[in-house]
C-alpha cells in the first residue's frame, strides 16, 4: 500500500458534507467555518530520520522550522495564522539542552509572526524526536484551493528551487569527504534548508488581491506539487525548463557536488516557496504590483495546459515530466 | 528533566496574554475566542510500545479509543465536539489489515458522536505505529477549569474506578498463566480498557446547569487527575476509601490477580470518568437532576479542603496519598 492509497483510504471513508465544513482533507488547510469566520486548520509531523537527521538539524532551526513548515501551508491558502498546538515526543533521556534550543527556535518562529502556542503534549518516544504541530489561522475571504487551476493560467514561483536540497546533501556530506564551495554559498544554502522561510505576506497579497486561482506551497518538490495542483484542477501542465529560477549558488554547487541542479530544483524538496497559477490576463500587472509593493520578483515558469500530462520544455524538445516526489510507503 | 519540568520549561517559554487567546497551555483543552464563539482545541497522541501494545489494543478498538480519549478532553470541558485531525505514523510494510480496521473503529467513534474528520498525515514511523489527533470543539459558557475548585467543594466521579486498569492486567496476561475469572467478567473489563466512554452528555448536563466547579477527565488515575485540581486550584483533598466505587468485576479480579483494588482504583489510569468538584449546596440537587436526566449515578469520594495536601480516610486512620501516576520522562 502506497501513501496515495492510505490517503484515499481515509478520505473514502469520511468524504460526505458536513455543518461547517467547507473544505477537508486534500489541500494544504482544512477550512471551516466557525461563528462567521473561515478558520484554516494544517496539521504537519517530522519525524527523526524520516524528516530530519539529528546531523542536518540541530534543535535551534529544527523548532523554527518544525512551526515554519505548518506557517507555509497558512501561506499557500493567503491565510493569517493564529494558534499553535504542539506535541513533542522525546527519546529518554530527553537529550541534554535539546528542549531549550528547540523551544528557543520555536519561540522566535511564532514570535516573528505572532503565533501563540497554546497547548500540546510531552510523551516518550523510543523511536527518535517527533514533532507534531497542528496550526489553527483565518482565511481570507478567496481561497486559491489546489482544484482552481485552469488551461490557460500561467505557472508562476516566488523564487530559488533547488537551494534547500543542495543545502541538504552539503550538510549530509560534512564531516566526510571536503567539497570546496565558498562559505558563502554554503552558508546561503544550509539556511535555505534550516531556516526556510514561510512566505505569509506574499501568499495573503496575492489571495487579497485576488491575482491566483491555485496555489500550494514547495514541501515535496516542484514536479510532485505541481502534480497535485493538476490533479486536482483536472489539467496538465506545461513547464519551461529555462525559466526555471535557479541561483548561482545552486550552480555552483551542484557543479562542485556533480548533480544536475534542474533535477534538484525539478525534484527536490523543502523549498516553501509559492507555487500558483495565475490567469494570463493578471500576470503582468500582479508581476509589477508584487515588485512594487513588497519588491517581490515572481518567476513565470510555465503554463496550465488542457489534459493531464506535465511536460517540461527544454531548448531542444518537450518530453514528459517525470515525478520523484517523496512516497513514505514505498521503498526505494 | 522529568515531564512536568519539560512542560513548565514550554509553559513558561509562552506564558503571556495573546489577543483572542482565554487560556493557554494547562488545562484538558486551550480555549480562544473566533469569530465570536469560545473554541476548544484538544491534542494527543498514542504511541506504540508507551500508551499501548498490540496485544493489549488491536486496531479496531485503538481506532475508536484514539478518538474517545480526546472526546474525553472535550467532555472534561463540558464542550461539544466538531472536528478531528488525524496524523497517522505507520511502520514500512503497513501491516496487513490495519488500517481499515483502524479506520473503521476511528469512524465508528466519530460518527457517534458528529465528528469530521477534516484532514492530517500519514507519515513512515520507524519507531512503530503512532496516532497524533487534534480535536476542535465549542465550548459552553461556562467553562470549569482545573483551577476552580474551592475548600468546602464535594468531590465526585461519575463511575467505577480501575476497570480499565484491571482489564488492562487481564490482556497482558493472556497466552500466559491462566487466571480463573467468568467471562461476562473478563468482557466488562476488556472493554472498559479497549473502549472507553467518553462522558460528553454528562459533561454537558453539569456545565451547563452550573453545578460544577472544576473538572477533569481521569486519563491519568484518580491521585494524579485529584492532584492537577489540587494544584491548579491551590488547595487539598480528602478522599473517602470506602466511597470509591468499585465494580464487583474488579473486586473479583483483583482477588484473583493478588491486586489491591482499592490500588487499581486511585493509581490505575484510563477509566476516562469524570471527576469534579460542586459546592456543598448544590450536591444533592445535582445528584437527584442527574439520576432524573440521565439515569447517571454520580459518586461523592471526598471533600476539598484547605491546605495543598491529599489525605486519604480510611476506616482506620487518614493517612497521605501518594501519587504513583506515569511520567513519561522518569524511569520506574
Amino acid at each position: 500500500m502506497n501513501e496515495l492509497e492510505v490517503i484515499r483510504g481515509i478520505k473514502k471513508a469520511f468524504d460526505r458534507p458536513f455543518p461547517g465544513v467547507i473544505r477537508g482533507i486534500g489541500d494544504d488547510c482544512a477550512v471551516v467555518r466557525i461563528g462567521g469566520k473561515t478558520v484554516l486548520v494544517t496539521t504537519d509531523a517530522l519525524l527523526e530520520g524520516v524528516h530530519f537527521l539529528p546531523q542536518t538539524m540541530p534543535p535551534y532551526p529544527l523548532g523554527r522550522k518544525a512551526l515554519a513548515v505548518n506557517l507555509s501551508d497558512i501561506a499557500a491558502m493567503g491565510g493569517e495564522p493564529l494558534f499553535a498546538f504542539l506535541t513533542l515526543g522525546l527519546p529518554k533521556p530527553v537529550p541534554r539542552g535539546f528542549l531549550s534550543s528547540f523551544l528557543k527556535g520555536f519561540k522566535k518562529e511564532a514570535d516573528r509572526f505572532k503565533v501563540a502556542l497554546l497547548g500540546g503534549d510531552t510523551l516518550f518516544s523510543p523511536g527518535g524526536i517527533s514533532i507534531g504541530i497542528t496550526l489553527v489561522g483565518l482565511a481570507s475571504r478567496h481561497i486559491p484551493y489546489r482544484s482552481r487551476a485552469r488551461a490557460g493560467d500561467r505557472i508562476f514561483v516566488s523564487g530559488f528551487l533547488g537551494d534547500s536540497a543542495a543545502g541538504l546533501e552539503l550538510l549530509k556530506r560534512e564531516g566526510g569527504q571536503k567539497i570546496k564551495i565558498p562559505r558563502e554559498i554554503r552558508t546561503v544554502l544550509i539556511k535555505a534548508h534550516q531556516l526556510p522561510e514561510p512566505r505569509l505576506s506574499l501568499g495573503r497579497f496575492l489571495v487579497r488581491r485576488r491575482y491566483v486561482r491555485a496555489m500550494i506551497d514547495l514541501s515535496d518538490g516542484l514536479a510532485s506539487d505541481l502534480r497535485q495542483i493538476c490533479q486536482a484542477s483536472g489539467v496538465g501542465a506545461r513547464l519551461d525548463l529555462a525559466r526555471l529560477p535557479l541561483s548561482a549558488a545552486l550552480l555552483k554547487t551542484a557543479a562542485a557536488l556533480e548533480r544536475d541542479p534542474f533535477g534538484l530544483a525539478l525534484q527536490g524538496g523543502e523549498d516553501y516557496q509559492l507555487l500558483f497559477t495565475v490567469p494570463k490576463t493578471n500576470a503582468a500587472l500582479m508581476e509589477k504590483a508584487a515588485w512594487t509593493a513588497l519588491r517581490q520578483k515572481l518567476f513565470d515558469i510555465g503554463e496550465i495546459i488542457p489534459g493531464r500530462k506535465i511536460y517540461l520544455g527544454t531548448p531542444h524538445a518537450v518530453e514528459e515530466l517525470r515525478v520523484y516526489g517523496y512516497d513514505h510507503f514505498q521503498s526505494h
